[in-house]
């Protein structure tokens, strides 16, 4: 039991309600051993969805769910007994190591902020996520939709993000960068070029100076910071090209009868490497920030992509994430 | 000689110098009989360069280059005698139909709109694009990297975007949006949410509302506004999927022996599909607001690229679109 990972799956949330958070619960929990599940939803609805229990699935009640489109201060407020609220609740205190969600991630953000609380001297959570690509591992954050972030929240943003790389890929000094509109110093608007002078004066930082929005995938840094409204665009439009290339691709090798032959034979070489860029396949994002892990997935996530958020939290509870960041950012006394 | 197109070729700009541009310009001359250019700089440069001289290309003397990391408004004061300020004298003098440069962005938007002057109620040029997608014809602007834009900028960036396609792909009441991280009202940026209220109020506009980064891809715009630093992004994101791709693709093929025998065979279906797609042949975005042609290349463009750009050119002076803005705009009397 000591390595056991326990997530606290909030299984009422995304579009397609538990039905997907249940399956792919059962099926995290059985590909890895060391895994355990807490189902936080309303009793009557799991039950009959877990079918034979489970001996490492336990269903928490909790009556109330976080919709959609709720806005998050309404949530916090009045859904204490959500699926959401509980499910951070279980984190809290000590019951889970980890929250997945699939829900409201406005909500998500709010409520967490307000039960797990942040770390020291960061201001607000950023929602950080792995960009699908070929040949680097770049981590990106805030893609949370947050509009109006300052110089200072960019800075924080750097620093938490920098540290999480470190903890996750074991990076001893990760490149850090802003994102851009160009490569030279006149460049941006007044918090990215503020933001730039505070990264590049820090000296716990390995700050490489601005990326443009190619560069995500081109092996030129581990962490690229923005604002959320520019992450968020950023990341839908470059899945958005990689779903219309991937359909290009499907019909090429369908449109003739030759063209068929040949996608049987072909489409397997393709299809490996195409699985290491789509989008579909990476789901699970982390809000950074809280004393805790809490990985927010796509709304419209199938039982395979909640998977893979599940399984993105247990990583970070093995690799101890929120633990590290905390011990780093004690030393650095910010 | 009535129906001729006259361009104007800032033949000194770009990363790979005058080489490019010349033989860009031969190309797309010698393809479109009624095409003739003007070719604008170093006579001492371009001449050997162009070699024979062509009945439909003359040299315009012009001395100085205004150089990729010049700040624009000292080249604006300096460069009067420089190939960019030259070239678009010319469409000022009416001696030229349109101008093209694949010189320093912001340089061509301050000189252009000194010396070509705006159309009446628009108050800053927007860089505007066809992204490449396979389904739709899709304009995204402002892609220049404005990085204050307020609401008003964004409205008249929907008028003129709505105007523009309207000339182009004759479509009476194009499909305009704001792009946005999300469809909800209550989401985005204050300038966001103001110019959607005034969109939605005018009724020379068929605006539909927010979307989001993937559904430039989706048929489900015509036009697509956003403030010039989340554009910029946005697309280069965008072609940096799109290019990783292409390589993904490329790389499948040359696994093994076999993959290589199926790539000779396969390609040709696969390469017909993601010509549509690929970045490199959609070169060229039209500076929007300015009394005239205007048409920036990629800095990088090599000659197959740079010809692009010339042919959207000369279809935006075939298309008669700056007569046609203008008309319209009188009839609104904005």
């Amino acid at each position: 039991m000591a390595n056991r990972i326990r997530l606290a799956v909030d299984a009422m949330s995304g579009d397609q309600g538990a039905e997907v958070c249940v399956a792919a619960t059962l099926a995290a929990v059985n590909e890895n051993p060391s895994i355990s599940a807490l189902l936080v939803g309303r009793t009557s609805v799991l039950e009959p969805l877990l079918g034979t229990p489970h001996p490492r699935i336990r269903i928490v009640d909790a009556p109330e769910v976080v919709t959609m489109d709720e806005p998050p201060a309404r949530a916090l407020r009045q859904k204490k007994a959500s699926s959401m609220a509980v499910a951070l609740q279980l984190v809290r205190s000590g019951e889970a190591d980890a929250c997945v969600s699939a829900g409201n991630t406005g909500a998500l953000m709010m409520m967490g902020r307000s039960i797990l609380k942040m770390y020291p001297g960061i201001e607000r959570p950023a929602i950080v996520k792995l960009i699908p690509s070929l040949h680097n591992r770049c981590y990106v954050l805030d893609l949370g939709a947050n509009v109006d972030t300052s110089a200072e929240h960019l800075f924080q943003f750097a620093l938490m993000g920098s540290l999480m790389v470190a903890a996750i890929d074991g990076k001893a000094a990760p490149r850090v960068a802003l994102l851009n509109v160009g490569e030279e110093e006149v460049k941006g608007s007044e918090q990215v070029r503020l933001a730039a002078h505070s990264l590049a004066a820090c000296e716990a930082l390995n700050y490489i100076g601005y990326v443009e929005g190619n560069d995500l995938f081109q092996d030129v840094a581990d962490v690229v910071v923005c604002d959320g409204f520019v992450g968020n665009i950023a990341l839908k439009t470059g899945e958005g090209v990689a779903l219309m290339v991937m359909e290009v691709i499907e019909q090429a090798f369908q449109r003739t009868a030759m063209s068929r032959v040949l996608g049987v034979i072909a489409r397997p070489f393709l299809n490996r490497l195409l699985r290491q860029i789509d989008p579909r396949r990476h789901n699970g994002a982390s809000l950074l920030g809280l004393q805790g892990v809490v990985v927010k997935s796509h709304g419209n996530a199938d039982a395979r992509a909640f998977r893979a958020a599940l399984r993105q939290a247990a990583a970070e509870v093995r690799m101890r994430v929120p633990q590290k960041i905390n011990a780093r950012l004690d030393e650095l006394a910010f």
